[in-house]
């Protein structure tokens, strides 16, 4: 068997760049030499809590330091790490503890009302201890298949469901996303999305991989995040849309200095072209948009132009640039109808996307039957996302399956008619789903946030899907709300809009 | 289980880039589209003649695009490709084949005689049937732990060892390989050292994961290669030092339209800071030391400068450039001292270099002895080469463990001694090796082989080596040849320098 370890990615940076700044959290600074150090004081004084291999450590913390050197200090012991979501309910946090069985919990102050048991907290793992050598630590020989990492979802009803991912998933992801963004030691990494959320957690791993360096928000705050960024001279990072929306929308924000910023990444929800403008316009960067689910480590497409775009004018390069992305290296990726034939590539046809590779997870936590569920006989992960997928093998998603409106005996795809509502100059946020009804089984209607110091009526709005859209498309009514519902990872939850 | 099939990496080049030029051998020019509809038709050919997952398909071929497109027709079907060595004679060729007890022989015409049994040409299988839908061909679903390839060492006394390559193995060291080297779809590979060599066979797949361009020459000639380099706008290939060593002598080397050449890469043996040099006046790139074994798919490590070598003057660079090399992203890599304990990084403490990751073998084909001799017990993979570390992380390989010659009580390590013989002008080829000797155990001796037109006498060799080595180093004798004996895959053998 091949052996592959997470903890193997920071020895290798420790060995050759001790000296690098790896860390900024405030007035914590860390070179490669002080973060290895702390790993191995955390996972030492873990291992003396009894944890060995195939134990699990359940964690709740904001992003900071500690939580990233967590990361390290769980694989390094071949324990499997639990991040949860500290946006849950105690009743939450508590279903996921008694799913996942952990060891120890170690939990932010300010979290630690969310369990009832006993906490550590993220620093005092080891911390009267002196710093073990290396060699005093265990260094257990993992295999590729370990578990390193299972995120709970949340946000579904019933059971919540632990997304096992391997030493070999989250390496495999990490190395191809090195490549695909030619990452390396002179890259400084924004954690600003909740890092117990893997829109940033891929990141602990592939940054430390290549040297370079770590800096934190503990919790997104738009001015905050902004100051942060420019100060650090961040070069990448990764937020979800809605963060971007704010960010671009806070005054000054195109005035300061982004020379240092490389590349910015979104994810996790669509985007609409005139919000990737924007963003351009602001930060003066590549932006790339990407897709992805807890399944698969997460990415699977990233929206990166191929050579024979550069021909292309601004406009269709950037068309490119908001669409869901073309597979990343390593994915398997296909479109494909009921019957797990492939869709014609002409970017109308509507297919699922199923995908097979290194970084898809072996299944759900002690849930053989999800498990089951999940995969096609040929090994294909079902992603429940719709997507068309045009002749450069870029795919564009449509709707979750589970979102898709039948109206009428029609089939509505809610982000077409949330991306014609983004168009609207006073539109900030839109969701878009379906409500009962006697007649059409189900009608389109619409929740909208507006940007600050706009204003549109309901009529208003629903003219102006109307003059683009067919008219089964157009929302019935639309509803004004100041926030939309949202899931602990940020995206809008559609269930919570039809369950209100 | 995850799942990671290598010839998913051809079908997702096939959706990005179908009408790319993918290959490029004589007259024959596959697009991406044709390449892939190649594979398919071959593996339609196999899956005929009843070859399904696991079952092994030995293959006798030089360089060209049917061996390539036969690497990914077998792990299509999950079929096991066992490359062989062309060089090697009937009789070990026969005990290769009944180790491997392959289903299917494929052979090119001119090494028909090495195989006693019934052989398919390359281009055989599926040639009679119109090329398959993608859909209608098996896509078994294959874990990351099925091996996709062995190769069988030669030159050993005794049986031969099949090392088991996973597609796991193999996409891992796809993906950190583009990761390290930036490959990219505008990348053009040369396979001119023996594509049933690993040195080579490894871009198969790494180049056509990114969409570039694979060019051939079927076995090595100097004059012929330099030609194919120039001529097809070659950005990137890895030649073995002694292939280098001829090119850089050819007349009008350097003379040639280098514009294209990216990186030139060499390994399979140590090469002295003197080639480097000449190598990067004649090709005007960047040279990059690597080093690995079959065991690790191969690279381990790569002589890539960190960000603050730039800083250091070119005579500094140089020798990192000639070193060994730091490891390649996701390889844990220590050096250790008997006892296992990491020996100091002062370049000067001699240890053996032992390895884990994604990369590496999961072990022999059959043959759980010499696997079990193979690891730690910590999951290390025991390389038996001998290496120093200096405090940039970078290895430089002393010997092989088994070439130490023990001389008067002394250990002597034989590269060093070729290093001293490689600076003396007339020296194209040294070997320096260990004899039996009653008073001193070993006496140390070498072979070598001048430049042409160019002259030296023992004496003056000897002298040259006295000069700055010490007395017990220096050969006591050195026999002048044509040519070195080499194995296969063209490393000086020094078992036939001692048996001889």
């Amino acid at each position: 068997m091949s052996h592959a370890s997470l903890a193997g990615l920071l020895d290798r940076a420790e060995l050759l760049w001790p000296e690098r700044l790896a860390v900024v959290d405030g007035e914590q600074r860390w070179t490669y030499r002080e973060f290895a150090a702390v790993v191995r004081t955390r996972a030492a004084g873990i291992a003396a809590a009894r944890v060995g291999v195939g134990d699990r450590i359940a964690a709740l913390c904001d992003n900071h330091a500690e939580f990233l050197a967590l990361h390290f200090a769980t694989a390094r012991l071949g324990a499997i790490l639990v991040p949860i979501n500290t946006r849950l309910s105690p009743h939450e946090v508590a279903d996921i503890l008694a799913l996942a069985g952990p060891r120890l919990v170690i939990a932010d102050d300010e979290h630690r009302g969310l369990v009832a048991g006993p906490v550590l907290a993220p620093g005092e793992p080891g911390a009267s201890m002196p710093s073990p050598a290396d060699d005093a630590l265990p260094s257990p020989a993992l295999r590729a298949e370990q578990p390193a990492q299972i995120y709970f979802t949340s946000g579904t009803t019933g059971r919540p469901k632990g997304v096992v991912l391997t030493h070999g998933n989250v390496l495999a992801h990490a190395v191809s996303t090195i490549a695909e963004l030619a990452l390396d030691e002179r890259d400084v990494w924004a954690h600003v999305a909740p890092m117990f959320h893997l829109a940033d957690a891929w990141a602990s791993f592939a940054i430390t991989a290549v040297g370079g360096r770590h800096v934190f928000q503990r919790r997104f705050a738009a001015a905050a995040c902004l100051e942060l960024l420019e100060r650090e001279r961040v070069t990448v990072t990764n937020l979800v849309p809605t963060m971007l929306n704010r960010l671009v929308h806070e005054p000054g924000a195109a005035d300061r200095d982004w020379s240092a910023f490389r590349v910015l990444l979104s994810g996790g929800a669509p985007i609409a072209p005139q919000t990737v403008r924007r963003i351009r316009e602001t930060f003066r960067c590549r932006y790339v948009q990407t897709y992805g689910m807890t399944e698969t480590s997460p990415y699977l497409t990233m929206s990166i132009p191929l050579a024979r775009h550069d021909a292309l004018d601004a406009d269709a390069r950037l068309s490119i640039a908001a669409r869901t992305g073309r597979p990343v290296l390593g994915i398997e990726l296909r479109v494909v109808d009921e019957l797990g034939r492939a869709v014609p590539r002409d970017d109308r046809s509507v297919g699922e996307i199923v995908v097979r590779g290194p970084t898809v997870t072996p299944g759900y936590w002690d849930d053989p039957i999800a498990t089951a569920a999940a995969f096609t006989h040929d090994g294909f992960l079902r992603t429940g996302d719709l997507a068309t997928q045009d002749a450069d093998g870029s795919v564009r998603i449509v709707d979750r399956k589970k979102d898709v409106i039948k109206s009428g005996g029609e089939t509505v795809f809610s982000t077409e008619v949330e991306h014609r509502l983004y168009e609207h100059d006073a539109v900030l946020e839109a969701a878009v789903y379906g409500r009962p009804d006697p007649d059409l089984g189900e009608r389109v209607v619409a929740a909208v946030v507006l940007k600050p110091n706009h204003h549109a009526s309901e009529a208003e709005l629903i003219a102006h899907c109307r003059a683009t859209l067919a008219g089964f498309k157009t929302p019935k009514s639309i509803g004004f709300v100041d926030a939309l519902p949202r899931t602990g990872t940020g995206k809008i939850s559609k269930r919570l809009l039809r369950d209100s």
